[in-house]
């Protein structure tokens, strides 16, 4: 009964089939094999983007901090979420891929920026000039680190507002296809068409082994982001086995099943942790992730009967019969029967 | 009458006298030279501080971002004030000499992080851990961007609580000496007996024609601080006229003449405006700045009577007949007749 | 009958069911699995390296960037052959990663640093000084670049030279498992016995779908290892996929298996080609790599029966009817009759 | 009679005079004030360049590293003279500014590039891939570290053949007055005229204080430079007294007669040491810098009269009797009294 997180999780059988089938023969390496060109060309045509670059990395945080490189100079200001992983998780990755970038936090309940709280931000820290620095990239991350998924219509006013301050929009979709999943949208009318122009697309969360990709709505971008990639130590060599996992992940509509699944199996375990005396859901569930507040004995029970996750914030420093706040992540692997067995053995 | 900034003054006669006194003959370059070993010297003395590497560079922003890059790896997070001037003002200078440090702004009124602010600031970024990367230094303004200033005791409780979460203590003293004569403490008991581990010493906005010194009060840094200004471009190579500018800025205590005169023109400054109908002083003076705001009528005699200064913060959208807000600074070279008669011109 | 690159060959049927096998169940994220544990004290194990750090990573030039960016700053100097594949062929990863460190090209036939060449070259760029930078490193690639190897009293030689100017030593064995093989030593005499502090450990090239390891001799850098890895989007989440490589490939001494297999096909092909009329080898046999000039009319001939191979350098202009300079690389997967068939279809 | 270097030189009495007088009043800071636009328009007109931008900072390492990362991304190659002061003397700052270019070091006797070694280099390190990097700038050096000069054929016939691989063009001028006032050609003839994009424009050696003009005749890359120079510390605030020596420097030519006159005191004083039994003269004198080999006896004689100069390359381990290199340099302010001077000691 693992919610820790989806990266805990393992690799679909279809994927890891299609990894045994792709080890067949000799195959040229760095991406410019016949498989690559398939998954990218399969990529592009979910996202009704036959122009759109879309290259393949074994991280996400390679793929975010590659992507900002590409928005945003060393002398840049990038905004984003307070709690965006790019701000709080990845070591300086952004900063360190574009030679220096500023990250600007944006406060928003939910994980989610406003339209308000971006204008605000952009008021006070929006000034582009020597000084100040350049006016370079939001970045959203959907869904949200708390759960929540922006729509179409949200990503595109808050596009829209960057972009009149002259800022590139990056999404960082490490659950990209629990959003989408959650909405009911197109893959294109989540991103391009609401301005976004470049998308962190994240298969490791949801079934794969481990391959992000990134998809430069802008193809002038491309030929940059191949050297960024290079001189990053982020391009693979044997390169057939990233783009087998991403083919057999998108054939047939595996990933929006996989994460259809996940979606479900959170709002099942929120559904019976929101009935357990004391509990009370944080966040309402719009993904694949449920945040609740517990009362500490239940917190005791859970450790005592093996149900994993992590406390969020890291940070609290709950006393010792204060309630605990808790993140359970729910993933393509999650069985019901596990959520029927964590809630079970909570009740 | 300009009180747009203390960068706008001039050079003192005394330290013109100094240059051209020092361009006598053939000398040692890039710091070998006898005039630069007395001006380190003497900051030593003044600092109580035998133990201390002395170095000089041309501008503020060198200073702060070589400091600072002594104290943070790439991975480094620096506590720093939401207004601070590294934050804020130099293009992303910290983030680009140490390599992709993260700055977390702290917030707190009149430019002053508290102890209250910077613990809660500790406790939701201070996890020292590979994901959300290295607890790395506090940067404090003394005097602050705000003009009010710390207290030895001020430093001494922050720096403590930085150095129990790994932090090291950099002190932006752009503006030291105003700081200094305000609070009327010895130069040690502001920094290094406060657990200050480097401070950027300013002189230019004090009479200087260019020049900072950083005091690295632990030598063991000192090595790697050569380095890194040589690979920054920020070697100077005929230093004698550096140094030969910081000799007579200490000389006779001339820095904390200069200091108190600035510091006096702006109490001035500020007593008269609080005596102008519709005039709000909004900070305490406690340097050589005075933040006001003031009725739009004021602001357009103002303008008409060539009185210079800057609308602060910059980004206020004072609509049309709003009162705004304004920041004055006084200098070593800010006469009294100056301060009287655009006192004079507003009434 | 592909002999252009050992990153065009597959993964072993023992690695790949090795990754259907960990592919059970949640496992820990980022490393902190039992299989990377039991992969860490193999490595460890078979280096006779108790105290060694051991980490892994999906590509060799993150490997070597990596292990560079621990041995030099950004005013260092990193002393490797001119044709060293950190030189040549990783846009400016240790550049970027150790923040601009300046490599210096030494020469050497047969892509060996010679005591002589780097004697000459410590000589004349070896200053450690402020404005010559930090002398910082020296590596080595075992196997070379030309398919020679450093046995390990030239590993010793070389790095005695190379302490006594105060650089720590790097090898670069992204095809380590074929010099080991070929010179039938242990893994711990041709590294940190003969002064290597850090060793890029290859996988991929020698069966593994992706992973190379970094062996750090002197544990005290590796805490500094797992910031840099993470900033820079080299740490793999799932990580218990590139320990299974590991395991696997060690398990049972597959690895030296594997690249002895590597090794023995090269010395057959390159008999073979040696008996043909007009070839020239043009280095001695030492690994899994020959180095040969052919006749224009074979080089056609080869095309025409579907032999791959690089031209090497890529650089050459040959014209019309003068002979060219290839490389063809065997790999773990390369059957004795693609080499019996390539030959015949040469001859 | 000091030979060392021209930075060991002071300021011209004009120049000094010309801060003196620019000491009045506020002006405004960071280059907006109208000494730096008269400074600005005087060198486009110079030049004959006026759309060229014109900036200005206080070392030739920021102008250089300045100049260079406009032309090279990070992963971009920078070919330059083996002994150019940005391969040997700048602690890697080009490295550095530009986020990780590779400078690949080209030979050449005398400190010159020819168009053969130029175009060896080009053939052996010029392809421009992703994994070789971006062929990125030629770096020239006028005059040149050897004391050589550069006439605007041989620019243009290296300019040619760096356009013909997509390398933008850099010189890094120093010393630009003396390979000026040696060739008797005007500025816009040995820069764009001749394929050069951007100029470093060196005023320091050559009797200012401490200022460079980044000449960029494209103008496209100004707004770039300005975000790179704040960022790096580099943008001086009472810009007026970087300004007005660029002024006092030009007006009436005086920056050629000053550099005429360095050049005749080389003249002399190498004329003289020829003369002098044992001495060879080592390279062919072209600007202010003299470089012979000498006798033992005569190295300890001129020790012992107090001349001063470098042993060049100073690397050298002379044995005890051997002959010694060295490098004298003279500057505006040698006199033909120290000249005959020395030269009588020696004798």
């Amino acid at each position: 009964m693992n919610f820790a997180s989806d990266n805990a999780g393992g690799v679909h059988p279809r994927i890891m089939a299609a990894l045994a089938a792709a080890n067949e023969g000799h195959v040229p390496s760095y991406g410019t094999d016949r498989i690559t060109r398939a998954a990218q060309d399969r990529v592009r045509e979910l996202f009704d983007a036959p122009e759109a670059a879309v290259h393949f990395v074994a991280t996400g945080t390679a793929a975010n901090a590659l992507a900002l490189s590409l928005l945003s100079p060393g002398w840049g200001k990038v905004f984003c979420h307070s709690d965006a992983h790019v701000q709080t998780s990845e070591a300086g990755a952004p900063e360190f891929f574009s030679g220096g970038a500023k990250l600007i936090p944006v406060p928003g309940t939910g994980g989610r920026i406003t339209p308000e709280t971006l204008a605000e931000a952009l008021h006070v820290h929006g000034r582009d000039a020597v000084h100040a620095g350049r006016n370079a990239a939001l970045t959203l991350t959907n869904a949200t680190e708390w759960g929540t998924v922006y729509g179409p219509d949200e990503v595109a006013a808050l596009a829209a507002l960057a972009r009149a301050q002259g800022l590139g929009v990056h999404m960082d979709g490490a659950r990209f296809a629990n959003a989408l999943a959650s909405l009911d949208v197109s893959p294109a009318d989540l991103t391009w068409r609401a301005g976004v122009d470049i998308l962190s697309l994240g298969g490791t969360k949801n079934g794969c082994m481990g391959v992000e990709a990134v998809v430069i709505f802008d193809p002038a971008l491309s030929e940059e982001f191949e050297f960024r990639r290079k001189r990053a130590g982020a391009l693979v060599s044997k390169h057939r086995y990233l783009a087998a996992q991403v083919l057999a992940w998108l054939e047939g509509e595996l990933w929006l099943q996989l994460a259809r699944h996940a979606n479900a199996m959170a709002h099942e375990l929120a559904l019976g942790l929101a009935r357990l005396p004391g509990v009370r859901i944080d966040q309402r569930v719009e993904s694949n992730t449920v945040f609740a507040t517990i009362p500490r004995a239940l917190h005791r029970r859970a450790g005592a009967s093996g149900i994993c996750y992590h406390l969020w914030p890291h940070t609290q420093d709950a006393k010792d019969e204060e309630p605990v706040s808790i993140r359970l992540v729910c993933g393509w692997d999650t069985r019901l029967d596990d959520v029927t067995a964590a809630l079970r053995a909570l009740a």
